[in-house]
């Protein structure tokens, strides 16, 4: 397939404002027509979030988080999951991060695939697990101003409400693509 | 349910950065402990996402722009979408954005969901819709600087490789299990 007319290449990158968690960049690209243009990037580590997954007394069940998300300022129930640590693989970030929100910790885990949260803005990758056989762990381990509520919720609860309130947030919505398209 | 223990409140709000498509603000927030502590949080007007159905000779394909994008610096196949205009409602926006970028309006345009892009740092929302019985129309009407080329992929195809290049956009991904949860 010929892409050359869609291709735009950067020259230039400066950062222009830097957080805790993320760096703005201005990023000089020239179009497949040859002219020059700017945009905003934001970069920012890779992620994961992982679908757990128990049996409950009515059948299959998420271990989900319930917390407070200061971006919409409302609050989510949503799959377990955050930021992968330097020299961290995506796995083992997927392991740490599911025993510190759920205090289970995986007997197995699958990888369900991967995908950039907004390749339109951003530059990173979040890669979905699945985790299953979850062997208990004495208690969560959250950071100091980390407050994560942990709920088992009937899947089909959430299947059937994705998308309104608490479950709200489109990472854990593509997770559940991954997990509806997998053979039963 | 109890939540109080969950919930931050916010004190304070100053604007740190501004682009042309956001804004990003330093918000000062009281823990359910009482502790301030300060968050970024990016503030950007809401977004639409379509997924136009259509016949093709071995059964259902859809619709799908294949452009660059500037944030991850690569190809992408996705959903038609992009940012709905001030005082324009949701199904408006999808409708507009639909025709702009594959010269197709919706014979019937129909709400499969909506959910927040990144509640962890971001206000917005983002609307998905699905179209059916598409009509041509003469022409795409794309902004100067966008190179958005319309291709028609089965079903099939993409649900099978959703995640995998080109298909990488984590909100194409999304709106795709709002898709698979549907009736069949």
């Amino acid at each position: 397939m010929e892409t050359s007319h869609l291709i735009w290449t950067e020259e230039k990158r400066e950062e222009r404002y830097r957080t805790g968690v993320m760096s703005l960049y201005d990023v000089e690209c020239r179009s497949p027509e040859g002219k020059l243009r700017t945009f905003s990037v934001i970069d920012c580590p890779d992620w994961v979030n992982i679908i757990p997954v128990v049996e409950g007394p009515k059948g299959r069940q998420f271990l989900m988080v319930h917390q407070w998300r200061y971006g919409s300022a409302e609050l989510s129930v949503e799959f377990p999951g955050g930021i992968i640590e330097e020299g961290e693989t995506p796995e083992a970030g997927a392991e740490r991060e599911l025993q510190e929100e759920t205090a289970f910790r995986a007997g197995r885990l699958i990888k369900l695939g991967s995908v950039r949260p907004n390749p339109a803005i951003m530059s990173n990758t979040v890669h979905f697990y699945l985790a299953e056989n979850l062997i208990p762990l004495p208690r969560q381990n959250l950071d100091e101003d980390e407050f994560v509520d942990v709920m088992r919720i009937d899947e089909k609860e959430v299947i059937a409400n994705m998308g309104k309130p608490p479950y709200i947030h489109s990472l854990s919505v593509a997770a559940l693509a991954f997990f509806l398209k997998r053979p039963k």
